[in-house]
């Protein structure tokens, strides 16, 4: 790291970091980091909806900027949903507070009939949300981040119509009609790279894409059904101006696959050894990770070694990105969560 | 597989199996063969609670012999919960339909009031059950299977209340009272112990002991909490008299470690990449699993593909039992399950 400039802005140094150039240190910020968790999250959220809120510039614009001064994050993810743009492509969706589906997509005909709509006309507010916080974010010099649902997870929600333990719905279309899926899985392909580019258009400098359900499938599974849309994404996604960063939840055991999409980023769950991979395969990609999100109810100076054991475990990668291995928790106390950004900026 | 004796029962193949010793081709069963995808156990769970269908030992004997006849498995699992004997410790617990505790151990007063019960005086149907499955099996030649809940994953339970998606509680005890954790996992560690080795004497065959939350954890986690419990049931059960089978579920980040238990057979999360686990570890340890219990929705063809394609993968290991690598569905198709077995037969 004796190459980094010598005084870097937050924006500075998580755009070199993704880009795996030379910093001074990690940058820090947290999945789900304008969360429940937050008293003024709650209070911003009271007497409105989850879908209200995400349609809420205002409100959307306060809760995203929260973590920079409430816990010392060092990025800004927008407030949204990743189902945000499924309602648009003509599906009756609801919060219950997991996205319900009134009809599950189970035919040719349903995805026959599904759009790819242009998300500026479908969810204009979702770049209002971007512009406006990127505005926001100028000054203070801290990097803004868009995200969006990989095509397996939204359609594994899609199929199944809501959450499930097992998902048993979209493997048994997997194996019965493939063809269905597949075009399932175009469709929201096609959705997500021209959401994606849409929200670089509006000013986000990084987007990172969400694969909540791949973790269910085997290795193999993985490589056949989501790993030709990673690659695909990573391949259209405009990453000469944002990189693109590309998260599995429970994918320990696809790590080594989805090294294979060719995004800028990995980021892991916390299941995954984060100094196997920095070792193995961080001089190809940037890391991101992997803290537990449930070790930020230990004590501070708890939390101050594992972030040490991060940094120490990471130190082969190219790039490295203080974070957790999934979202933060609801019940996550807010000083373990400052405790965490604090031991990173001290790094 | 040269030196295999000419004609096995259906007990030898089983038990040589499970000490790595020469057969003539895998065994099958399936965990959670006796549940609700079969018409004639929904047909015997009428009318009673699960708990009820727990304690009455004609019913529990009669679900746990079906799955040999009507889904051709070759070992029999007594039909039982592995909360089944939480309650005479002093917990007050009901099931709805997950195990709920009315009060979560959260306090070293509760962990120090808990008793570690003689099993055959607290859960005398038990024994029973194990004792007439033993009796009907004996002219059949199938091996009988007792089991137990992990000491970690019931004490997870037990501090979250119930099931949980983040198990918070139990990872924040850890954290901060590893004391209390430290504690209860010593009496459940005992309790196991007992327990299975009363099975044993009543008739069991072998025992599994499943740990279905383990794979919350990190390796090292894993290594600090866990291995040292598995370590010990694996020292103190009577596996002269019955090899120990250990699951964990979604553990394949934890599959080098977990060889370290010392235990005969590890049963295989779907995640775990077989031919590699079978390679690396297969010398050690016999191996069991592990195909995703969703793939039985699949046409009978490929369900025997993927069968075939198992028992090339588990090839360098000493010993393998053809099983799924989670609990079989609700859902499962009756004929997905017989393509199964049926598969594995003609090996």
């Amino acid at each position: 790291m004796s190459s980094a400039p010598a005084k870097l802005t937050a924006t500075e140094r998580f755009l070199r970091t993704c880009r795996g150039e030379a910093v001074d240190r990690p940058p820090v910020w947290l999945m789900r980091q304008a969360g429940r968790y937050l008293p003024e999250y709650r209070e911003v959220r009271k007497g409105v909806t989850f879908l209200e809120m995400c349609r809420d510039v205002d409100r959307a614009v306060e809760v995203s900027l929260q973590p920079i001064d409430l816990v010392g994050s060092e990025a800004v993810i927008m407030f949204q949903d990743i189902f945000t743009p499924i309602p648009a492509m003509g599906v009756d969706l609801d919060f219950a507070p997991g996205p319900v589906l009134a009809e599950p997509i189970r035919s040719a005909e349903q995805v026959d009939k599904l759009r790819v709509p242009e998300p500026r006309e479908s969810v204009p507010f979702v770049f209002e949300i971007l512009k406006t916080l990127r505005r926001e974010l100028e000054g203070r010099q801290v990097p803004l981040l868009g995200f969006a649902g990989a095509p397996f997870t939204l359609a594994a929600y899609m199929v199944e119509g809501s959450g499930s333990k097992d998902f048993a719905h979209v493997k048994r279309m997997m194996y019965r009609e493939p063809e269905i899926l597949n075009a399932l899985l175009d469709k929201l392909t096609e959705s997500s790279v021209g959401y994606l580019n849409a929200q670089i258009e509006a000013g986000a400098q990084a987007v990172q894409i969400f694969d909540t359900w791949a973790g269910l499938l085997t290795a193999a599974e993985y490589r056949e059904w989501v790993l030709p849309r990673h690659q695909e994404i990573a391949q259209r996604v405009n990453r000469d101006q944002a990189p693109l960063i590309l998260y599995i939840n429970n994918g320990a055991h696809l790590l080594d696959d989805s090294v294979e999409s060719g995004v800028d980023v990995l980021s892991l769950d916390w299941r995954v050894d984060l100094a196997d991979a920095a070792r193995r395969h961080g001089q190809r990609v940037a890391l991101q990770g992997n803290m537990d999100p449930s070790v930020l109810a230990a004590p501070p100076e708890k939390i101050a070694a594992m972030v040490r054991d991060l940094a120490r475990d990471a130190a082969p990668a190219k790039g490295y990105v203080a974070n957790l291995g999934h979202g933060c928790l609801p019940g996550t106390p807010v000083e373990g969560v400052r405790a965490f950004t604090e031991a990173v900026r001290s790094l």
